[in-house]
Protein backbone atom coordinates (compact mmCIF):
# COMPACT_ATOMS: atom_id res chain seq x y z
CA UNK A 1 0.00 0.00 0.00
CA UNK A 2 2.92 2.18 0.82
CA UNK A 3 3.78 2.34 -2.94
CA UNK A 4 0.65 4.26 -3.84
CA UNK A 5 1.82 7.23 -2.28
CA UNK A 6 2.28 9.96 -4.50
CA UNK A 7 3.79 13.46 -3.97
CA UNK A 8 2.76 16.57 -5.66
CA UNK A 9 5.92 17.39 -7.36
CA UNK A 10 6.30 13.42 -8.49
CA UNK A 11 2.55 14.21 -10.21
CA UNK A 12 3.93 17.19 -11.83
CA UNK A 13 7.68 16.08 -12.75
CA UNK A 14 5.59 12.90 -14.04
CA UNK A 15 3.86 15.02 -16.51
CA UNK A 16 6.66 17.01 -18.40
CA UNK A 17 5.83 16.77 -21.92
CA UNK A 18 2.27 15.76 -21.57
CA UNK A 19 -0.74 17.57 -21.85
CA UNK A 20 -2.23 19.02 -18.71
CA UNK A 21 -5.20 20.86 -18.16
CA UNK A 22 -5.08 23.55 -15.39
CA UNK A 23 -7.34 25.58 -13.79
CA UNK A 24 -6.79 29.11 -12.61
CA UNK A 25 -7.98 30.53 -8.59
CA UNK A 26 -9.79 33.28 -11.25
CA UNK A 27 -11.70 30.54 -13.21
CA UNK A 28 -9.52 30.68 -16.01
CA UNK A 29 -8.30 27.01 -17.60
CA UNK A 30 -5.42 26.33 -20.24
CA UNK A 31 -4.48 23.26 -21.57
CA UNK A 32 -1.22 22.59 -23.12
CA UNK A 33 2.22 20.39 -22.80
CA UNK A 34 3.58 21.59 -19.62
CA UNK A 35 7.86 22.05 -20.44
CA UNK A 36 8.80 22.93 -16.72
CA UNK A 37 8.00 23.42 -13.37
CA UNK A 38 9.56 24.64 -10.05
CA UNK A 39 9.17 23.89 -6.79
CA UNK A 40 6.56 26.89 -6.17
CA UNK A 41 4.58 24.71 -8.75
CA UNK A 42 5.09 27.80 -11.42
CA UNK A 43 4.42 26.01 -14.80
CA UNK A 44 5.73 26.56 -18.41
CA UNK A 45 3.17 25.45 -21.24
CA UNK A 46 3.26 25.39 -24.81
CA UNK A 47 0.91 24.75 -27.51
CA UNK A 48 -1.78 26.35 -25.01
CA UNK A 49 -5.70 26.99 -25.56
CA UNK A 50 -7.73 28.93 -23.10
CA UNK A 51 -10.78 27.73 -22.90
CA UNK A 52 -13.26 29.92 -22.92
CA UNK A 53 -16.88 29.23 -23.45
CA UNK A 54 -18.26 32.42 -23.31
CA UNK A 55 -15.82 34.33 -25.50
CA UNK A 56 -14.23 31.49 -27.58
CA UNK A 57 -10.82 29.48 -27.08
CA UNK A 58 -7.52 31.68 -27.67
CA UNK A 59 -4.08 29.79 -28.81
CA UNK A 60 -0.88 30.49 -27.33
CA UNK A 61 2.38 29.46 -28.30
CA UNK A 62 4.11 29.76 -24.85
CA UNK A 63 3.20 31.08 -21.15
CA UNK A 64 4.04 30.90 -17.60
CA UNK A 65 1.87 30.33 -15.20
CA UNK A 66 1.85 31.81 -11.87
CA UNK A 67 2.16 28.57 -9.06
CA UNK A 68 0.19 31.11 -6.44
CA UNK A 69 -2.78 31.50 -8.88
CA UNK A 70 -3.14 27.55 -9.69
CA UNK A 71 -5.91 26.41 -8.20
CA UNK A 72 -5.62 22.82 -9.81
CA UNK A 73 -3.97 20.86 -12.13
CA UNK A 74 -5.30 17.69 -14.11
CA UNK A 75 -2.84 15.12 -15.92
CA UNK A 76 -3.86 14.12 -19.41
CA UNK A 77 -5.38 17.67 -20.87
CA UNK A 78 -8.62 17.96 -20.15
CA UNK A 79 -11.80 15.30 -18.47
CA UNK A 80 -12.09 13.41 -21.68
CA UNK A 81 -8.55 12.25 -22.31
CA UNK A 82 -7.40 11.78 -18.70
CA UNK A 83 -3.76 10.08 -18.13
CA UNK A 84 -3.43 6.74 -16.51
CA UNK A 85 -0.34 6.72 -15.26
CA UNK A 86 -0.12 3.11 -13.04
CA UNK B 1 -3.77 15.61 27.92
CA UNK B 2 -0.71 16.69 25.91
CA UNK B 3 -1.37 13.63 24.04
CA UNK B 4 -4.25 15.52 22.71
CA UNK B 5 -2.10 17.66 20.81
CA UNK B 6 -2.08 17.18 16.71
CA UNK B 7 -0.17 18.75 14.48
CA UNK B 8 -1.71 19.63 10.89
CA UNK B 9 0.91 17.35 9.29
CA UNK B 10 0.68 14.76 11.57
CA UNK B 11 -3.52 14.72 11.02
CA UNK B 12 -2.93 14.90 7.23
CA UNK B 13 -0.24 12.57 6.70
CA UNK B 14 -2.89 9.64 9.20
CA UNK B 15 -5.45 10.29 6.15
CA UNK B 16 -2.80 9.48 2.98
CA UNK B 17 -4.65 6.41 1.49
CA UNK B 18 -7.99 7.25 3.10
CA UNK B 19 -10.90 9.78 1.63
CA UNK B 20 -10.85 13.24 2.40
CA UNK B 21 -13.02 15.94 1.48
CA UNK B 22 -11.57 19.01 0.47
CA UNK B 23 -12.99 22.63 0.67
CA UNK B 24 -11.00 24.95 -1.78
CA UNK B 25 -10.97 29.00 -1.34
CA UNK B 26 -12.95 29.89 -4.17
CA UNK B 27 -15.81 27.26 -2.86
CA UNK B 28 -14.91 24.29 -5.19
CA UNK B 29 -15.36 20.67 -3.49
CA UNK B 30 -13.55 17.67 -4.24
CA UNK B 31 -13.95 14.63 -2.33
CA UNK B 32 -10.95 11.44 -3.30
CA UNK B 33 -8.42 9.36 -1.65
CA UNK B 34 -5.35 11.12 -0.60
CA UNK B 35 -1.92 9.52 -2.30
CA UNK B 36 0.34 12.18 -0.66
CA UNK B 37 0.94 15.94 0.24
CA UNK B 38 3.78 18.07 0.62
CA UNK B 39 4.69 20.79 3.39
CA UNK B 40 3.02 23.24 1.18
CA UNK B 41 -0.49 21.30 1.81
CA UNK B 42 -0.16 20.73 -1.89
CA UNK B 43 -1.92 17.58 -2.10
CA UNK B 44 -2.60 14.54 -4.78
CA UNK B 45 -6.03 12.97 -4.63
CA UNK B 46 -7.24 10.03 -6.84
CA UNK B 47 -10.56 8.38 -7.70
CA UNK B 48 -12.15 11.88 -7.67
CA UNK B 49 -15.35 13.56 -7.24
CA UNK B 50 -16.01 17.18 -7.93
CA UNK B 51 -19.14 18.17 -6.28
CA UNK B 52 -21.18 20.64 -7.92
CA UNK B 53 -24.72 20.57 -6.89
CA UNK B 54 -25.70 23.31 -9.28
CA UNK B 55 -24.08 21.59 -12.17
CA UNK B 56 -24.14 18.34 -11.28
CA UNK B 57 -20.42 16.17 -9.81
CA UNK B 58 -17.68 15.23 -12.15
CA UNK B 59 -15.58 12.35 -11.68
CA UNK B 60 -11.64 12.99 -12.27
CA UNK B 61 -8.93 10.10 -12.09
CA UNK B 62 -6.48 11.66 -10.32
CA UNK B 63 -5.55 15.67 -9.73
CA UNK B 64 -3.24 18.41 -7.93
CA UNK B 65 -5.05 20.60 -5.59
CA UNK B 66 -2.70 23.69 -4.90
CA UNK B 67 -2.52 23.97 -0.85
CA UNK B 68 -2.58 27.70 -1.30
CA UNK B 69 -6.24 27.49 -2.18
CA UNK B 70 -7.16 24.89 -0.06
CA UNK B 71 -9.72 26.58 2.85
CA UNK B 72 -10.71 23.02 4.75
CA UNK B 73 -9.50 19.67 4.80
CA UNK B 74 -12.50 17.09 6.61
CA UNK B 75 -10.80 13.34 7.15
CA UNK B 76 -13.38 10.97 5.71
CA UNK B 77 -14.92 11.75 2.16
CA UNK B 78 -17.47 14.55 3.33
CA UNK B 79 -19.74 14.72 6.73
CA UNK B 80 -21.68 11.98 6.71
CA UNK B 81 -18.73 9.40 6.71
CA UNK B 82 -16.09 10.67 9.06
CA UNK B 83 -12.81 8.82 10.25
CA UNK B 84 -12.81 8.76 14.10
CA UNK B 85 -9.11 7.74 14.50
CA UNK B 86 -8.74 8.31 18.28
CA UNK C 1 5.77 47.09 30.68
CA UNK C 2 7.45 44.73 28.64
CA UNK C 3 5.62 41.85 30.50
CA UNK C 4 2.58 42.93 28.50
CA UNK C 5 4.43 41.48 24.70
CA UNK C 6 2.64 39.05 23.07
CA UNK C 7 3.76 37.34 20.29
CA UNK C 8 1.80 35.69 17.60
CA UNK C 9 2.56 31.94 18.20
CA UNK C 10 2.82 32.74 21.75
CA UNK C 11 -1.19 33.43 21.82
CA UNK C 12 -1.62 30.17 20.06
CA UNK C 13 0.29 28.21 21.90
CA UNK C 14 -1.78 29.10 24.92
CA UNK C 15 -5.11 28.09 23.30
CA UNK C 16 -4.15 24.70 22.46
CA UNK C 17 -6.62 22.31 24.17
CA UNK C 18 -9.39 25.76 24.29
CA UNK C 19 -11.72 26.70 22.42
CA UNK C 20 -11.07 29.42 19.84
CA UNK C 21 -13.24 30.44 17.49
CA UNK C 22 -11.46 31.28 13.87
CA UNK C 23 -13.02 33.45 11.38
CA UNK C 24 -11.71 32.76 7.78
CA UNK C 25 -10.81 35.12 4.59
CA UNK C 26 -14.10 33.84 3.21
CA UNK C 27 -16.50 34.60 5.85
CA UNK C 28 -16.45 30.69 7.21
CA UNK C 29 -16.52 30.61 11.22
CA UNK C 30 -15.81 27.97 13.36
CA UNK C 31 -15.66 27.25 16.84
CA UNK C 32 -13.54 23.99 18.32
CA UNK C 33 -11.06 23.02 20.21
CA UNK C 34 -7.65 23.54 19.04
CA UNK C 35 -5.84 20.45 19.06
CA UNK C 36 -2.68 21.82 16.92
CA UNK C 37 -0.49 24.23 14.70
CA UNK C 38 1.86 24.80 13.03
CA UNK C 39 4.13 28.03 11.59
CA UNK C 40 1.83 28.88 8.98
CA UNK C 41 -0.85 29.16 11.59
CA UNK C 42 -2.57 26.49 10.17
CA UNK C 43 -4.44 24.45 12.76
CA UNK C 44 -6.81 21.42 13.05
CA UNK C 45 -9.50 21.91 15.51
CA UNK C 46 -12.08 19.11 16.67
CA UNK C 47 -15.41 19.32 18.24
CA UNK C 48 -15.94 21.78 15.37
CA UNK C 49 -19.12 24.07 14.94
CA UNK C 50 -18.96 26.26 11.43
CA UNK C 51 -21.40 28.75 11.92
CA UNK C 52 -23.94 29.90 9.48
CA UNK C 53 -26.45 32.07 10.25
CA UNK C 54 -28.09 31.49 6.16
CA UNK C 55 -27.99 27.58 6.23
CA UNK C 56 -27.65 26.63 9.90
CA UNK C 57 -24.42 25.05 11.66
CA UNK C 58 -22.56 22.18 11.03
CA UNK C 59 -20.87 19.73 13.08
CA UNK C 60 -17.29 18.40 11.70
CA UNK C 61 -15.40 16.00 14.30
CA UNK C 62 -12.19 17.46 13.06
CA UNK C 63 -11.03 19.67 10.71
CA UNK C 64 -8.22 21.34 9.24
CA UNK C 65 -8.00 24.94 8.48
CA UNK C 66 -5.41 26.42 6.19
CA UNK C 67 -3.38 29.15 7.98
CA UNK C 68 -3.20 31.06 4.64
CA UNK C 69 -7.17 31.63 5.05
CA UNK C 70 -7.55 32.16 8.25
CA UNK C 71 -8.12 35.55 8.97
CA UNK C 72 -8.80 36.38 12.81
CA UNK C 73 -8.71 33.73 15.70
CA UNK C 74 -10.31 35.08 18.51
CA UNK C 75 -9.20 33.01 21.72
CA UNK C 76 -12.71 31.60 24.01
CA UNK C 77 -14.48 30.19 21.19
CA UNK C 78 -17.13 33.06 20.42
CA UNK C 79 -17.19 36.51 21.11
CA UNK C 80 -19.66 35.67 24.75
CA UNK C 81 -17.33 33.19 26.09
CA UNK C 82 -13.68 34.58 26.37
CA UNK C 83 -10.58 33.95 27.93
CA UNK C 84 -9.63 36.44 30.01
CA UNK C 85 -5.30 34.72 30.79
CA UNK C 86 -4.08 37.39 31.93
CA UNK D 1 18.72 62.02 4.61
CA UNK D 2 19.76 58.58 5.15
CA UNK D 3 18.00 58.60 9.19
CA UNK D 4 14.85 59.30 7.62
CA UNK D 5 14.51 55.46 6.73
CA UNK D 6 11.55 53.65 8.09
CA UNK D 7 11.72 49.62 7.90
CA UNK D 8 8.50 47.66 8.25
CA UNK D 9 9.32 45.69 11.14
CA UNK D 10 10.75 49.01 12.53
CA UNK D 11 7.52 50.92 12.58
CA UNK D 12 5.80 47.71 13.56
CA UNK D 13 8.76 48.13 16.91
CA UNK D 14 7.62 51.55 17.55
CA UNK D 15 3.78 50.25 17.84
CA UNK D 16 4.19 47.49 20.38
CA UNK D 17 2.42 48.93 23.28
CA UNK D 18 0.23 51.79 21.60
CA UNK D 19 -2.94 52.07 19.30
CA UNK D 20 -2.76 50.79 16.26
CA UNK D 21 -5.35 50.78 13.24
CA UNK D 22 -5.69 47.86 10.73
CA UNK D 23 -7.40 47.82 7.35
CA UNK D 24 -7.75 43.93 6.58
CA UNK D 25 -8.08 42.92 2.91
CA UNK D 26 -11.67 41.88 3.09
CA UNK D 27 -11.93 45.73 4.16
CA UNK D 28 -12.61 44.75 7.93
CA UNK D 29 -11.14 47.34 10.02
CA UNK D 30 -9.78 47.02 13.93
CA UNK D 31 -8.37 49.45 16.34
CA UNK D 32 -6.81 48.32 19.39
CA UNK D 33 -3.26 48.33 21.79
CA UNK D 34 -0.76 45.68 19.82
CA UNK D 35 0.54 43.24 22.01
CA UNK D 36 3.03 41.51 19.49
CA UNK D 37 4.06 40.64 15.77
CA UNK D 38 6.31 38.71 13.87
CA UNK D 39 8.00 38.24 10.86
CA UNK D 40 5.17 37.14 9.02
CA UNK D 41 3.31 40.72 10.80
CA UNK D 42 1.15 38.36 12.07
CA UNK D 43 0.03 40.78 14.56
CA UNK D 44 -2.04 40.44 18.58
CA UNK D 45 -4.26 42.74 19.12
CA UNK D 46 -6.00 43.69 22.53
CA UNK D 47 -8.97 46.04 23.87
CA UNK D 48 -9.83 45.59 20.65
CA UNK D 49 -12.79 47.18 18.74
CA UNK D 50 -13.57 45.86 15.27
CA UNK D 51 -15.33 48.91 13.17
CA UNK D 52 -18.10 47.90 11.51
CA UNK D 53 -20.22 51.40 10.08
CA UNK D 54 -22.94 48.86 8.80
CA UNK D 55 -23.69 46.85 11.76
CA UNK D 56 -21.97 48.89 14.88
CA UNK D 57 -18.64 47.89 16.45
CA UNK D 58 -17.93 45.13 18.80
CA UNK D 59 -15.45 45.02 21.32
CA UNK D 60 -12.93 42.07 21.53
CA UNK D 61 -10.42 41.51 24.30
CA UNK D 62 -7.79 39.79 22.45
CA UNK D 63 -7.20 38.59 18.50
CA UNK D 64 -4.67 37.20 16.35
CA UNK D 65 -4.75 39.13 12.89
CA UNK D 66 -2.88 36.83 10.33
CA UNK D 67 -0.87 38.92 8.75
CA UNK D 68 -1.54 37.85 5.07
CA UNK D 69 -4.83 38.93 5.37
CA UNK D 70 -3.21 42.64 6.69
CA UNK D 71 -3.65 45.31 3.86
CA UNK D 72 -2.47 48.12 5.80
CA UNK D 73 -1.24 49.82 9.59
CA UNK D 74 -1.43 53.06 10.72
CA UNK D 75 -0.52 54.04 14.36
CA UNK D 76 -2.51 55.95 15.97
CA UNK D 77 -5.46 53.90 16.34
CA UNK D 78 -7.79 55.64 13.53
CA UNK D 79 -7.43 58.75 11.47
CA UNK D 80 -8.34 61.10 14.06
CA UNK D 81 -5.66 60.54 16.49
CA UNK D 82 -2.65 59.71 14.68
CA UNK D 83 1.07 59.35 16.59
CA UNK D 84 3.67 61.95 15.40
CA UNK D 85 6.89 60.17 16.37
CA UNK D 86 9.70 61.74 14.51
CA UNK E 1 22.37 45.83 -22.92
CA UNK E 2 23.45 44.09 -19.63
CA UNK E 3 23.72 47.50 -17.87
CA UNK E 4 19.71 48.06 -18.49
CA UNK E 5 18.60 45.25 -16.53
CA UNK E 6 16.95 46.76 -13.57
CA UNK E 7 15.87 43.98 -10.25
CA UNK E 8 13.00 44.70 -8.44
CA UNK E 9 14.32 46.05 -5.63
CA UNK E 10 17.08 48.11 -7.04
CA UNK E 11 14.13 49.90 -8.58
CA UNK E 12 12.32 50.03 -4.79
CA UNK E 13 15.77 50.89 -3.52
CA UNK E 14 15.96 54.27 -5.65
CA UNK E 15 12.75 55.27 -4.72
CA UNK E 16 13.40 56.02 -0.69
CA UNK E 17 13.17 58.90 0.09
CA UNK E 18 10.56 59.44 -3.19
CA UNK E 19 7.30 60.10 -4.36
CA UNK E 20 5.73 56.84 -5.24
CA UNK E 21 2.06 55.56 -6.39
CA UNK E 22 1.12 52.50 -4.67
CA UNK E 23 -2.02 50.29 -6.28
CA UNK E 24 -3.18 47.59 -4.51
CA UNK E 25 -4.75 44.28 -5.13
CA UNK E 26 -8.24 45.62 -3.92
CA UNK E 27 -8.19 48.89 -6.22
CA UNK E 28 -6.88 51.01 -3.14
CA UNK E 29 -4.16 53.83 -4.25
CA UNK E 30 -1.71 55.67 -2.38
CA UNK E 31 0.67 58.26 -3.11
CA UNK E 32 3.45 59.01 -0.56
CA UNK E 33 7.09 59.63 0.44
CA UNK E 34 8.62 55.78 1.20
CA UNK E 35 10.50 55.83 3.80
CA UNK E 36 11.40 52.37 3.80
CA UNK E 37 10.81 48.76 2.42
CA UNK E 38 11.60 44.85 3.28
CA UNK E 39 12.18 41.76 1.25
CA UNK E 40 8.64 41.18 1.01
CA UNK E 41 8.19 44.14 -0.59
CA UNK E 42 6.24 45.37 2.91
CA UNK E 43 6.44 49.43 2.67
CA UNK E 44 5.90 52.34 4.87
CA UNK E 45 5.13 55.56 3.38
CA UNK E 46 4.90 59.00 5.03
CA UNK E 47 2.63 62.31 3.90
CA UNK E 48 0.14 59.88 2.31
CA UNK E 49 -2.66 60.71 0.31
CA UNK E 50 -5.66 57.95 -0.08
CA UNK E 51 -6.90 58.52 -3.38
CA UNK E 52 -10.41 57.95 -3.79
CA UNK E 53 -12.00 59.36 -6.39
CA UNK E 54 -15.64 58.18 -5.49
CA UNK E 55 -15.21 59.30 -1.50
CA UNK E 56 -12.54 62.14 -1.42
CA UNK E 57 -8.65 61.57 -0.84
CA UNK E 58 -7.91 61.17 2.70
CA UNK E 59 -4.19 62.02 4.73
CA UNK E 60 -2.49 60.52 6.87
CA UNK E 61 1.02 61.24 8.27
CA UNK E 62 2.65 57.45 8.15
CA UNK E 63 1.22 53.95 7.19
CA UNK E 64 2.50 50.17 6.58
CA UNK E 65 1.47 48.77 3.55
CA UNK E 66 1.72 44.68 3.67
CA UNK E 67 3.34 43.58 0.59
CA UNK E 68 1.24 40.82 -0.45
CA UNK E 69 -1.58 42.87 -1.45
CA UNK E 70 0.66 45.69 -3.34
CA UNK E 71 0.01 44.55 -7.17
CA UNK E 72 1.89 47.56 -8.58
CA UNK E 73 4.25 50.48 -7.54
CA UNK E 74 5.05 53.26 -10.05
CA UNK E 75 7.51 55.33 -9.26
CA UNK E 76 7.46 59.08 -9.03
CA UNK E 77 3.80 60.00 -7.19
CA UNK E 78 1.25 59.59 -10.06
CA UNK E 79 0.95 59.15 -13.42
CA UNK E 80 1.32 62.75 -14.30
CA UNK E 81 4.69 63.03 -12.02
CA UNK E 82 6.93 59.89 -13.07
CA UNK E 83 10.75 59.74 -12.24
CA UNK E 84 13.09 59.19 -15.16
CA UNK E 85 16.19 58.06 -13.63
CA UNK E 86 18.27 57.45 -16.27
CA UNK F 1 13.53 14.73 -25.40
CA UNK F 2 14.86 16.24 -22.32
CA UNK F 3 16.04 19.54 -23.88
CA UNK F 4 12.34 20.71 -24.23
CA UNK F 5 11.97 21.18 -20.80
CA UNK F 6 12.24 25.04 -19.84
CA UNK F 7 11.86 26.06 -16.75
CA UNK F 8 9.78 28.99 -15.46
CA UNK F 9 12.59 31.47 -14.09
CA UNK F 10 14.85 30.44 -17.26
CA UNK F 11 11.64 31.26 -19.42
CA UNK F 12 11.72 34.67 -17.80
CA UNK F 13 15.04 35.25 -17.91
CA UNK F 14 14.65 34.72 -21.65
CA UNK F 15 12.55 37.69 -22.10
CA UNK F 16 15.00 40.28 -20.22
CA UNK F 17 15.26 42.98 -22.41
CA UNK F 18 11.90 41.79 -24.56
CA UNK F 19 8.54 42.72 -24.59
CA UNK F 20 6.16 40.86 -22.69
CA UNK F 21 2.46 40.25 -21.92
CA UNK F 22 1.45 40.46 -18.39
CA UNK F 23 -1.55 39.44 -16.70
CA UNK F 24 -2.26 40.15 -13.05
CA UNK F 25 -5.19 38.15 -11.15
CA UNK F 26 -7.19 41.33 -10.89
CA UNK F 27 -7.55 41.11 -14.29
CA UNK F 28 -5.52 44.27 -15.44
CA UNK F 29 -2.81 43.58 -18.35
CA UNK F 30 0.21 44.80 -19.21
CA UNK F 31 2.59 45.23 -22.14
CA UNK F 32 6.25 46.73 -21.72
CA UNK F 33 9.80 45.39 -21.55
CA UNK F 34 10.92 42.80 -19.08
CA UNK F 35 13.86 45.06 -17.17
CA UNK F 36 14.17 42.55 -14.40
CA UNK F 37 12.63 39.97 -12.26
CA UNK F 38 13.56 38.18 -8.91
CA UNK F 39 13.11 34.66 -7.35
CA UNK F 40 9.30 35.95 -6.21
CA UNK F 41 8.40 36.60 -10.30
CA UNK F 42 8.67 40.28 -9.19
CA UNK F 43 8.98 42.26 -12.43
CA UNK F 44 10.28 45.90 -13.50
CA UNK F 45 8.75 46.78 -16.52
CA UNK F 46 9.39 49.88 -18.96
CA UNK F 47 7.91 51.05 -21.26
CA UNK F 48 4.67 50.12 -20.28
CA UNK F 49 0.92 49.91 -21.42
CA UNK F 50 -1.27 49.36 -19.29
CA UNK F 51 -3.99 47.84 -21.55
CA UNK F 52 -7.79 48.76 -20.82
CA UNK F 53 -10.36 48.21 -22.87
CA UNK F 54 -12.93 50.04 -21.17
CA UNK F 55 -11.37 53.34 -20.31
CA UNK F 56 -8.58 53.25 -22.81
CA UNK F 57 -4.55 52.31 -22.32
CA UNK F 58 -1.92 54.12 -20.41
CA UNK F 59 0.99 54.97 -20.87
CA UNK F 60 3.63 55.25 -17.74
CA UNK F 61 7.35 54.62 -18.05
CA UNK F 62 8.49 52.12 -15.82
CA UNK F 63 6.57 49.92 -12.77
CA UNK F 64 6.96 47.27 -10.67
CA UNK F 65 4.60 44.55 -10.42
CA UNK F 66 4.23 42.14 -7.63
CA UNK F 67 4.72 38.77 -8.93
CA UNK F 68 2.07 37.73 -5.96
CA UNK F 69 -0.51 39.10 -7.84
CA UNK F 70 1.10 38.16 -11.82
CA UNK F 71 -1.42 35.17 -12.86
CA UNK F 72 0.31 34.75 -16.43
CA UNK F 73 3.35 36.11 -18.72
CA UNK F 74 3.15 35.49 -22.32
CA UNK F 75 6.87 35.94 -23.64
CA UNK F 76 6.07 38.78 -27.06
CA UNK F 77 4.21 41.41 -25.93
CA UNK F 78 0.31 40.52 -26.67
CA UNK F 79 -1.06 37.83 -28.73
CA UNK F 80 -0.20 39.32 -32.16
CA UNK F 81 3.52 39.53 -31.89
CA UNK F 82 4.08 36.32 -30.02
CA UNK F 83 8.01 35.28 -29.58
CA UNK F 84 9.30 32.17 -31.18
CA UNK F 85 12.64 31.21 -29.20
CA UNK F 86 13.44 27.93 -30.01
Amino acid sequence: MATETLLPLELIDKCVGSQIWVIMNSGKEFTGKLLGFDDYVNMVLTDVTEIDPAEGNTQLPKILLNGNHICMMVPGGDATEVLEDE
